[in-house]
């Protein structure tokens, strides 16, 4: 089917259900961060790729949403189709809000799917609409409004993995302890039900995981919880029989997928129901509207992000064993380059791969937590560049290469960036990165009092770039989860109010948040140094429970990139201190040459003392 | 009337409103930081007379809730009233909900005049009484419920001092021009109505001023804002005919203060009314019932806020006038002390009246901005210490005299603590000063991107305690009024993520927020180190906008407190920097021999380059 007798079948659909205009989004039906192939409505529909973007399909008109990142490829893949591309950002250029304030006509209605719709995002496209006297379809009495898959013919099915269980030798805790202290939640704000549609919460909170979501070892999934049991709505062919039974004898019962809205619609009338608007779907959350809702950020985010003594205990170690395959990269990386061979060169691609197997050697590793960003010279500048065969460019010795990647081990999940001399380097080349570097390592050694959220200390890594005018235009760090999503809340690190967003949290001990300052000269170059860290308690006295954050990634810094000049006496204390700690946890694990090569990677820069 | 005359009184006038447990708080109708002496029930009733404290009447029980500050006072004034303390904060102590909790029964009636409650402070109340099955009466269908002034004879009248208008010149913007800018917030809300009862945004909003409050030039009112007209209520005595004239001309009439609760339940059924729920107390909260409040921070907290160029402007002068005033003062105390005669001391009292007639001989001077804190050595470590008759201590030459004032002048509000040594000082008073000393410097000299609030850099000034694991128990930073009330929101510096509190602001150009890190020794002494700063604008580039803080205050620190080895190369050059510019604004306004003070008190520190 060509795109325009998609959007002719989708028209047909529309006028069906008396829909003036339909909004295609680029969601799943859990707000996740990859989209598996079932899902990817919009893609079908248009032929545009991208990651990100939003289709609208009027009577006669289609337009793709879609930001800068993606302008180029969607004006390629948009051509012919009849489909006109919205740059969002770009002056003149109107928000899918904007857009329907001014098109949208009384009694007209906007329909789209409501299961790919975050209820949070839906508030102030209602209002838009609603001021218009319009309305709103989003579902209907007899299920949900998935006006594409009516004429997708081949679309992929919903992805389905096993379901595996995670051994409470690294979960901590069973399954039944944190059910037990969600139930305590739910009293204290008087809740009878909770619904959780978020999927790396109902993993880490049944010790499970899957594979249903590209990196994210997680499974398709809603959880029903009340005071006496529990209902699991999710694929039942992706669990085996005894791992049902395991389920059912701690009152957790399976039931298909698609019946979560069904179920909700059946709570008794005035039930009081805890829900995280921003966690939840449209369709969901419409199925509620009979209930009290009680509006709360999910207690499980919480819990899961403050890990607990046996994950934090497995973190470190995971990390050892993610710094032993890194340092091997390195070393396997700077000979590369030490043998330079223009015939034979190591590319973007090559070297992500050879990072892939270094880290497939490593007991009990599960695959990559993220895509690769291997990113050589002036592509280090893009944040969130990812190579292709189209792009892959070769390395050459001078410049840094970029490389941005991490693992899932039994033992948790990494997520490290090491800025990596390829050969000799420019005096800028240095600055920025010995820039970097001194935001990393005084955010690192930040000691602060029990209270403080990551905004009281973002300053720390930006100082270096806000002094002289700079800046990175990303935050300083994100939460990590314990085998589980890369990216998770509620801890982060950064200096933006975010309006509509709850609070920062306060750092807990457990709480495990990267460490990522960086420097991006567009056409030149990219920097960034990132560790993960683990709050831990420090010292405790009359003034408070003082805490610090411990590093957990185990690699060193690139010696050769830094100016000793531009760093304080403490920042190079610091340095050498932090070299010292990659060397005893490392070099353990690697052959003579590797460790060779740690030795002299790790040496210290403080001036010795006279004998 | 003796207290136990008075509690049965009250007593009596419970029963006959069918109450069973009365409370009685300390604020005005206004949450104004100073209550008039019309206002002081809680003190009238049980004798108390510390600044904060609740008493709870039963039928055969009275009970005054008060903090640690107040504990020995309260244990004396209560000496034989029946009356029992209760301790906030000790263990065991339950708090006033907890109280209720446990001994309020179903179907009690607890009562308050609910103009003295907050209506944000109601909330818990209502949860605790309601789930005993007992219930809140605040106010009756006739009007206000207030018990005590049943019986109270020679009740203090209302305060009434004359409402005038401050001069555009000062202003810098009229009344219209704010109106019609509100008028715009309420539109972009909308809302038909906006009710404010917060005195300072009203004096600001109207360019008037008053003297109700002890040190805040403001005036009792409230204000109903509609798209044509406002109606301010206030006590009519106030106003001459020509400032009423000139307030009609604007479109603004004038109605009797306590008019505001009939003319909110007059407000048509269903209306928007846009209101500051933080700000409203609990009987004009209740009187809104009917209609669809609509909760936001006043718009206008904001607006005066961000000082508009007129203001920023004198605010500089001001300061420079102020800074004159201190540095007499300093000069005379260090002659005092210079000319030490134990028959004849300064004491802290004396000195803060010797402060107050420097203040007093500057122009446009109208009188203190809150008390003075004039605290001797270890009184200096009493956050809130002011000095009375019995405690006033004799200064020697030795140890620090912590002052802590601020004038209202036309050209603005000032708010300033200069920590000063009366003679040699401890190796300890030094350090600590030199780590105050450090933390206002660094928090003075931060640069910043736009989109931070004074969360992100409160750490600037907390390091050098952290670094060594001590604290100062207080925020950083307050906003600051324009002639007005010396703390002001939304602006403020601090680390402490605050549940159920706003978001924290961004930072503004035009805001003002003191810099005050401190450092308090129990029983030993205290240091503080105030500046005012100017929030305003840096670089702008590709990066954003760049923001920094001005110092304000125009006052040299005590070098003879600073211990040079502590500071880096770049706090040395800014304590020279700071002092050159203190030197240059203040120095041609002072004689011969204060000038002959001023330029050794701010000699450079920095080594000087070889010649």
């Amino acid at each position: 089917m060509t795109v325009p007798q998609k959007l002719s079948e989708l028209r047909a659909q529309m006028e069906r259900e008396g829909i003036d205009a339909w909004l295609v989004p680029t969601d799943d039906f859990h707000g996740s961060e990859y989209v598996g192939d079932h899902f990817k409505c919009r893609e079908f529909l248009t032929g545009f790729t991208g990651s990100a973007g939003t289709a609208l399909v009027t009577g006669d008109r289609a337009y793709l949403w879609t930001d800068g990142r993606y302008f180029l490829q969607a004006q390629q893949q948009l051509a012919g189709s009849g489909i006109e591309l919205m740059k969002t950002g770009v002056e003149g250029v109107p928000t899918i809000e904007e857009y329907l304030r001014e098109n949208l006509k009384a009694g007209e209605v906007l329909g789209f799917d409501g299961r790919c719709m975050p209820f949070s995002k839906t508030k102030n496209l209602s209002r838009v609409v609603g001021e218009n006297g319009g309305s709103i379809l989003a579902c209907t009495d007899d299920g949900p409004l998935d006006l594409i898959d009516r004429f997708w013919e081949d679309r992929p099915p919903l992805p389905c993995g096993d379901v595996w269980e995670l051994d409470i030798a690294y979960a901590g805790k069973s399954r039944a302890e944190k059910l037990k202290e969600l139930r305590g939640c739910m009293e204290k704000e008087g809740c009878s039900f909770h619904i959780i549609p978020s999927l790396d919460d109902i993993a880490w909170l049944l010790n499970l995981r899957g594979s249903d979501i590209l990196y994210n070892p997680v499974f398709l999934s809603y959880l029903e919880i009340t005071q006496t049991g529990a209902i699991l709505f999710a694929q039942r062919e992706a669990f085996s029989g005894s791992l049902a039974a395991k389920l059912s004898a701690d009152g957790i019962s399976l039931r298909p997928y698609e019946e979560i809205y069904s179920s909700a619609r059946q709570i008794p009338e005035g039930s009081r129901v805890l829900l995280d608007p921003a966690r939840v779907n449209l369709t969901l959350w419409t199925s509620l509207d009979h209930t009290e809702r009680v509006c709360k950020s999910n207690p499980t985010s919480l819990m899961k992000a403050v890990k607990n003594p046996v994950e934090m205990r497995h973190m470190r170690d995971a990390h050892i064993k993610d710094g032993v395959a890194v340092c091997r990269f390195i070393f396997w990386l700077k000979e590369q380059m030490r043998r330079y061979d223009p015939a034979h060169p190591v590319t973007e691609l090559s070297a992500a791969e050879k990072l892939f197997s270094f880290r497939q050697e490593m007991e009990h590793f599960l695959g990559n937590s993220f895509e690769t960003i291997a990113a050589y010279g002036p592509h280090g500048a893009i944040i969130h560049y990812s190579a292709t065969k189209e792009t892959d460019l070769a390395l050459e010795p001078k410049s840094f290469l970029l490389v941005d990647s991490g693992g899932q081990y039994l033992e948790g999940t990494t997520d490290i960036t090491r800025t990596i001399a390829c050969g000799p380097l420019t005096e800028e080349e240095k600055e920025f990165y010995t820039r970097t570097l001194r935001g990393n390592l005084n955010l690192g050694a930040v000691r602060f009092l029990y209270g403080c959220s990551g905004m009281a200390f973002d300053y720390l890594a930006r100082q270096p770039f806000w002094e002289i005018g700079v800046d990175y235009n990303h935050g300083t760090g994100h939460g990590v989860g314990f085998l589980l999503n890369v990216h998770e809340g509620p801890n982060s690190i950064g200096y933006k109010i975010m309006q509509d967003r709850p609070l920062p949290c306060v750092m807990e001990e457990g709480m495990v948040t990267s460490n990522e300052p960086g420097f991006y000269l567009e056409g030149r170059f990219g920097v960034r140094c990132e560790n993960l860290t683990l709050c831990v308690k420090d010292e405790k006295n009359a003034y408070g429970q003082f805490m610090r954050l411990d590093p957990l990634t185990m690699v060193p810094w690139e010696l050769e990139a830094v100016v000793p000049g531009m760093l304080n006496e403490r920042e190079r204390k610091l340095l050498d201190e932090y070299h010292e700690m990659v060397y005893g946890a490392v070099s353990p694990f690697l052959n003579a040459e590797e460790r060779e090569w740690l030795r002299e990677a790790t040496r210290g820069i403080l001036p010795q003392a006279a004998p």
